[in-house]
């Protein structure tokens, strides 16, 4: 299996991919990774994993990179020799079976709607998230890609996370919940109104009901619906609470002279670490790392797409969105 | 001042609330408490204080109660005798100069709309939250109390939460930001774009930008714009937060045989103790407390209705909304 790496991503590319990718290498003997970059700069990362299976590594030159600030359709177009762009390429091709990236979120979105293309019966490709929850994780989707959804973007995005939760988190009927302001089907916007009876009439979903903000950490449900608004907002502040508790923790360590270390409790909480986010309903396996990404995270990624190729979700997905399609479960 | 108190209203009703009063009676010498509700409860209860100010403690009697799950405006219509209406007719007459309840959130917000009315300018009262940041606190305006707003709405929000933060945090020039997905104007979803270009137009508003997810407990702003289905999710998920972390780490204090009071930490984190949620926009003071409060909340409630009634924050808002409504700023 051939995994695309677009090594100019992160926020220390390529260190951190060579890194991560050097790992996943080590982790499974059936995978090759195609490094997408400044052929020079991995080359000399590379150097410095002296037990590197450099027989398994190739290196795809790209002499552009697109910065995290740029408009991302336009991006595309005009920075054709990328690695977003070559990565991405790659996969239409059949050159690589998935493409991993830690650059710019939407460009890579772009890229690979416009070069994958979305598959019959996805209206919006969504970025799902594996979080962690108090016990076990949950799928938050979608995270941030999509504003502005209608009522049935959300019944694809169940649809599109009940895949994944079945083969990534293995989880044979996985349970939906809609992210809302109240328990009861009457409460919400007009929006998460008409999703709740969507969802509630679907006959293949497993939906529990709506779930309250309070609820989400509590893991009552395995996939988490919502729009990529309240999603991406939900997220980043998730992500900034461990550093608040932690430095206000540190202070009271301090004052009380005890030490308690916090390593694994704060790595069970960084959802960077659990290895991206998966790009679901696009023609070909995208995962998208954190630009903050740690090298683990990067090899847990690889991890993630291998398992995505091998599961054939791709094709579960075309499967159950074409039928969904055809079906008057949306209308 | 006299400050009408719902006796009824929260989990541990009406014991909560009678220590609440007689805290809050013992802060202030000026403070006369109604308190609305059981009389024979309300007696019991204050039988168990000896120390309390009797003179300064009134009781009204109200024979019905508006149970949390109730839906508000036909209660407020079927239950004249319940102590949300009594409470909030009390303002209306003269009779207090601001009401407090634990009680459901929506009927309290039904009964001021329908008893005291919205103030002329303002299309949907609000109600914020003054959470705590990493250093100070933000008013977190809309929590929940209006979910399909328009970007007229969002605007009236920032006025009425930059005349609380004046009135009630002390701060002459709020800083105002806007709940979005990213910091660059041109980011976020129809809502915010137009909202943000409606902040930026004010002359009277100190609108820093947008805020996202991960800067909200940064103190980046004192009052942070939103509409309450996005407020709701991110403040219930806060709430819910301290919880998981304090039983995180009690499982590492146990494995690491160390012990680390966090009292301290989790009162500052805990919103609840801040004394409750105002909502603005109506003709008089209402404010609103989490039904799980401590008597604490309550106490520091009655004392935040309190400053409200002195400041003339009522007025001020009047002020402000009707020559918002006059000017061209909104339109």
């Amino acid at each position: 299996m051939r995994i695309a790496v677009d090594a100019m991503g992160s926020d220390r590319a390529p260190a951190v991919e060579v890194e991560g990718a050097v790992g996943a290498l080590l982790d499974r003997e059936d995978l090759t990774v195609v490094l997408v970059g400044d052929r020079s700069a991995i080359e000399a990362e590379l150097a410095r994993h002296p037990g590197a299976p450099l027989g398994r590594i190739e290196v795809v030159e790209a002499a552009d990179v697109i910065e995290p600030g740029e408009a991302p359709v336009p991006a595309i177009r005009r920075k054709p020799n990328s690695s977003i762009v070559i990565g991405t390429r790659l996969v239409k091709a059949g050159e690589a079976d998935a493409f991993l990236s830690a650059g710019s979120t939407g460009a890579v979105m772009a890229a690979a709607h416009l070069i994958l293309r979305p598959l019959p019966g996805v209206d919006r490709p969504a970025v799902g998230a594996a979080l962690p929850a108090e016990t076990g994780r949950f799928l938050l989707i979608d995270m941030g890609a999509n504003v502005d959804t209608r009522p049935l973007h959300l019944l694809q995005f169940a649809h599109l996370g009940t895949i994944y939760a079945q083969d990534l988190m293995r989880i044979p009927n996985p349970r939906v919940g809609l992210l809302n302001i109240g328990h009861e089907p009457e409460k919400g916007d007009e929006q998460t109104l008409e999703t709740h009876q969507l969802l509630k009439r679907s006959s293949t979903l497993n939906f529990i009901g709506n779930v309250e903000g309070r609820d989400v950490l509590r893991g009552v449900c395995d996939v988490l619906v919502c729009d990529g608004f309240v999603g991406n907002v939900m997220l980043k502040f998730y992500e900034s609470m461990a550093g608040v508790i932690a430095r206000l923790l540190k202070v009271e360590m301090e004052e009380q002279g005890v030490t308690l270390d916090l390593g694994r409790l704060f790595r069970r909480l960084d959802y960077s670490t659990y290895g991206g986010a998966p790009l679901l309903g696009v023609n070909g396996v995208v995962i998208i790392a954190h630009g903050g990404s740690p090298p683990a995270a990067i090899r847990n990624g690889i991890g993630v797409a291998a398992q995505s190729v091998e599961t054939g979700m791709v094709e579960h997905i075309a499967g159950r969105l074409a039928h969904l399609a055809e079906s008057s479960e949306e209308t």
